[in-house]
């Protein structure tokens, strides 16, 4: 453990504005360098948008993930966790994408993530669009059905758009539990909210099994008392965590696509992800920052500090097990 | 009910960036279509802002409101209201001002109304700034003294600015209540804060009856609280709402002209909406919203979502009264 | 002519910045509306981005050249002109892509522009990619092959993208002459520059005969001899104007996806396109005006302000014809 | 002369971002000053702008520009004038304006630069909307009527705005015309373009004997050429000079209300002003700087760089005459 | 008392955005002015950045958060305070730093400091990078060590960076301790989070006695609780106030250099402020103010509003021990 | 030549918004990296602006120069140089500067350099501040002085600033003249403008015999003959070249610090670097681009435009060379 190459650099070192930036200063090994088989945890960049129904955007937020990731230092302010010292970080760079061709796309990522899952590494995901989820499930639940902890201001359950389109941004998880990626028994989503089409996702999730916890209940119940029934939920079998960034209200992160109003704010969206401590966790990923909405870079920093919350969870769980 | 010619685009259909922009992609009727007769509830922009003393931009308030109305769909996510399968909605318009002549603006603004009143269509305005509110009470006022639930960081109760200028936009309801246009009785004031020049605006809401909550007392208080007390002053009898964008604190609606820090988040900016249930509102207005200064549109967005809210509990008593 | 009906609201009745925004103010004239027969040229906005290869953001193009559309006046400064007098205008409503599906994006188009040459009408397009530009011409070129004059910084000639991706923002124009609806020695494309990938585009137009003029040359020559050449080409047959915003000098025109330093300036901008006067246009298209990358809006302006231009000379063209 | 409290502040003594900014790091001046009667050219700020009928913005005009004006040092890099050494110059603060009265505005404006005249003060204005120029016209030609060199992209000649409002930003010397303050004779307009409503306004001018150098002459001829004209026009009789900042091509200058596409670029903008060179300027104005459409002051910088070359050769002439 | 000298401009008479901006539109009052002897609470400006590690910016915040200044009233509407009834108040300009050179710029600071203590003027001070209070604190507790509530995300009691730079704005407090200006059993910081180097700045802490109340500990007992656990601990001897904008959630502060995810609204921002009462105060500084990353000056406007809560709190407490 | 591992990803096989973004996609070869002494062309940052007495922000250049670098192409458009081919060109990295530290950045620079020049690489640098080139030079020009064509709009050969600070971005190639650095026989100073604090820099050129080409004199002769000066005056002996991109007006580049209106436009800008064809290049640098006043990245791709052209040209002369 603790070897030195998996090392972020630190900024009393070299000035958080200065290097190349990769996530979180960590080495970038891509699936060709010598060390990829050492990695634990890889920080992968899905580059993609071609889901997105209304305001693209987030092929843009790995790039800009990366730079704010720079303001990341090595330790858990709240729970003093190091994750850089119990296990080998890596940035394992971006998913090549192809923008005009979406099947084509969602083969690329599938083809990187079984790369990932095949070394025995847990992939953590910076988005890219909520569409990315789906083929990334595809290689991390390849052998059996995960459960999932989702935070969302949608449930992403739609049946199809536009008179039969099948695959966008708002039908991931309708399509991952059709193609027996995810058990809907064990799938919760937190925070749902904003105007509505009309039922359909509400009904085939109450059909399915799936447990939504719309925003009125988040607020009433608070964060620590939902958090414990989604642990509850999903148990200590296999999980995937997928984080929309507009899980949290627009004024603290307004860069995204489709936000809705009157979410939770910084803090809560920092406490539920260290809330997941407990998880079996299998991969994660945090989507839908959209950085030509936000050039301040707000959205972006609030996105890399919940990557970090979760790895730290993520971190911690591995070193135990190992 | 449910007449197709009166519901909006779906976002399935045709996606939200697409389109001629109305309020809440409902059909554009001005005074002169033949339908117009047909409304029950009429959405209306104001694009005024004469009155400013301080900071301009709310003339711009209505384009960039309609734009991203378009981001908000059929049904409330919260109460399961389907506004406009219970009223025929539509866009009526902007009320076309004079910005060079205060008192002649005024004018054309009463005199558009009082069509839309005689029409027997319940008017909901997108400002604007706050003294357009006071020739809007002109029409809906004709026929005596109305009740007031208002929503501000500021009393807009003064005298006179600059030595004796009666109309601006912190002067329109002393001329209302002065006007016979407004109950003081019947009128409550939610969310005042910020410094203040002196307590002239305040002795003339003692001495009238007018309730103030300041904002020290609304947090106290919670808004369910708060509300309550805003629903038993007005009672029963006709009311008007009158939402200034800056009753939100100013992180969460930055573009506004007289920002006060420190007051309510998005959550509660849509749930004191939400909370006038059961009022019997004959118009309402949500005024103040100045595009220059949030160019990203997260306020307009925030002041469509509240204008959302107030179409719904009146869409819904509307419905039950029908 | 001159029908008060298809009349643009004067700035000197209706403040600018009041009412819905249609093109140019004009009425909005849906293929469904009565009068859609007797539009003589028709602005069109195709809301679409799904061929870009880098940046996205022209989907939100059509409502941005709208807002800023409501600044045109009705007579030409230059030239005076006055289109609007001259022929019957509208704003045809835009076309309804499908964002996440290619193939039906432009099938929908090109239905959309059946109907409009169906009807007579000569299309002005607001775009929109590049690759908008194929569906259009499929309407277009229905009858026979056309010439174009093309102002871009890129050929977008390309054979194809990602291993083989054929429909991109940088292929609409091979494909067009391989479907037969371009005549490639009647074409000529003007500012060509920035940095390349390699020669394979311009191999392409050398071994078919279309003329490329580069920027080095543009500038050498200056625009009033570019362009006496640009109109020998084409001739009097009947010729397409495809205007690429990034012909422009991103500094004038920061709202676009793919910019490339050194171009004209924004007076230039509009002389090329008022150069175009004699000119046989069957149609025209200005693309590529991204907003998300320049929310000022100043790219929009100049891109309604050469619409405008572009308009003026198929309005003078026409009424001289007619 | 050189007196040094008329001296402004260096930036190699104190930074240029330190300090309460006033026009370009002069001492403040105000009427009710002990000195005030010892400054030869007085800088002055007319934050006012209810004569506009678009765009507002110019009443945060001044601010910004003192705020951009202490990047400006003591010494003309072109001409080698150094003009504080020459004359007593200091920054007499702001005109007060009543925001809701345009009358009271008026009177208030023609008031300060009364006292001003009549303290021999040469007044330099940074503004404001072209308005603004009215009420000081009638102070500085209140002995007699003026000449104009006037850059600007509109005449500002119009008779009135919706129905019969006669004093807007478009009007202002119409008015001054017909109240005497301008010899239209030695009036010259210059960088006129844009869309047009109609010909009403040069019909006027041409009337008049208003001389209009439009655009595209302008670029035909050159600068010193055109200018050349000018100050044979104007002569050496008294003369104003009037300078809207949207004279300047909005690339250069997007901080305006108004801007026209195709203007002249920043070298020309400071160079016609050099080329005043020999004219008997009694008063000049900058005017129609928008803050809110520009936050990155560019064009606050671009306008007080012009206001320096006016000093410039306000101050030659003034010590020459001296 | 309430010497008209000393009385800020009213926006009733002048309005907001008029006038040459000094801190709450007080008179500026130099150390070379006449009644400099008189000011009983100097607002001071310390433009200075060069301690900045991270992202510099904060020397542009004394220009900004004067500008913003002038949206501050008389009135305190909470409290019902009027400071400037109470005390004498005054802008005392800005402290010329050097901004190539760290100890001169210290030394420039603690000179004028001390100018400012010798006349017995309590000194409130907008920064400035968080490096200022150094110097400040070196004049003001130049007769005996002061203790401290200190409001930030990070505790600046670091050793040194850069292998062996000592004086950086993440060590002021450090060197204060060291340098006996500070007490630290009488020091406490509030609000500190964020990710961490390591632990060296809290064992410091831990040695010398200095109390730490991380954000977790502050969300838990609420701001009335934790201010009055503060109010002990600094009893009733010489206490300094520095606050850190960054102590505010970035979201409500985006302006500043070194944010951190998870902080206090803007609600609280000020209640702990107001929450001093009754601290002997005798110098308060808030600092870390960046413009360059909040062009929209909410970030100063917070900034200014916090200050006029400490400055009431200060102005209280003089004139009841006056 | 044309090693594979040398070659920049290209756009068509992975889009230019996806990868860790290094300077035009090249390899990222630090000195300890095993292929370094195999580098012929090293692009290195220099995040560094300690020495700005004005607005800082050049020390996030690098890192925004490298994002927008991801635009750049394999071959130049004017000239068809491939220069990835020509020569073996990699991203090198930053050098960690001290950013609270002049004296001991200014010896990691060197130090840096040292190594660079030792392993016979050629160094194109994006700053930083102008001051990065004297550490740059010290290096370059360890072995004899050497000649410099400098693009600027100041000298940047004052003296001191601020009573005797003697490193600041205004003093460089005073520091490098003294210390023999630089022959100023063999410098020429094109683009110089803008107000002036006095002659002292133009004095101490005169008197060392550096020519001074002022913007006046550039716009009179044209690109061509200024750069055939140019070429004459530095010969074939070597020469360093330092850009500074306020040699461009601030409306084409307005991320920097020290703008001055009126200078070339983005055309000339590249065209002047490409005039640099035939000039014994030694070293370059573009420096003082400033992200925080340019968040759209214009400046920064036009930054890394001119580095092109500067590669293109040294690339070219290394291969006819080799």
């Amino acid at each position: 453990m603790s070897d030195p190459f998996f090392q972020p650099v630190s900024g009393m070192d070299l000035p958080r504005f200065a290097g190349v930036p990769t996530f979180m200063r960590l080495p970038h090994v891509a699936p060709d360098h010598a060390r990829f088989g050492e990695v634990q945890i890889g920080l992968i960049g899905v580059p993609w948008d071609s889901g997105t129904t209304n305001r693209p955007g987030p092929r843009h937020g790995p790039r800009q993930l990366r730079d704010l990731s720079t303001m990341i230092r090595a330790q858990n302010g709240a729970t003093g966790v190091r994750p850089f010292e119990a296990v080998n970080c890596a940035d394992l760079g971006d998913v090549g994408p192809n923008p005009a061709d979406i099947q084509d796309s969602m083969a690329r990522i599938t083809a990187f993530y079984d790369q990932v899952i095949a070394a025995g590494i847990l992939p953590l995901t910076g988005g890219g669009d909520h569409l990315s989820s789906l083929p990334i499930l595809r290689a991390v639940a390849k052998s059996g059905p995960v459960g999932m902890v989702h935070f969302d201001s949608h449930t992403d359950l739609f049946h199809s758009y536009f008179d039969g389109t099948m695959y966008t941004h708002g039908t991931p998880f309708r399509r991952a539990v059709e193609e027996g990626l995810l058990d809907p028994k064990r799938v919760v989503q937190i925070g749902i909210r904003g105007t509505a089409y009309d039922t359909e996702d509400r009904d085939f999730a109450k059909a399915e099994g799936i447990r939504i916890i719309p925003i009125e209940e988040y607020f009433a119940r608070g964060p620590e008392d939902v958090m414990a029934e989604a642990r509850e939920i999903v148990g200590t079998a296999p999980t995937y965590v997928s984080y929309d960034i507009d899980f949290v209200d627009p004024t603290f992160a307004p860069g995204t696509g489709t936000p809705e109003v009157g979410g939770p704010n910084s803090f809560e969206a920092l406490q539920v992800a260290r809330l997941l401590d407990g998880v079996n966790i299998v991969g994660a990923d945090l989507v839908e920052v959209s950085p030509p909405f936000d050039q301040s870079g707000g959205t972006a920093f609030l996105g890399v500090s919940i990557m970090f919350e979760m790895l730290c969870v993520m971190a911690k769980a591995h070193a135990a097990a190992g």
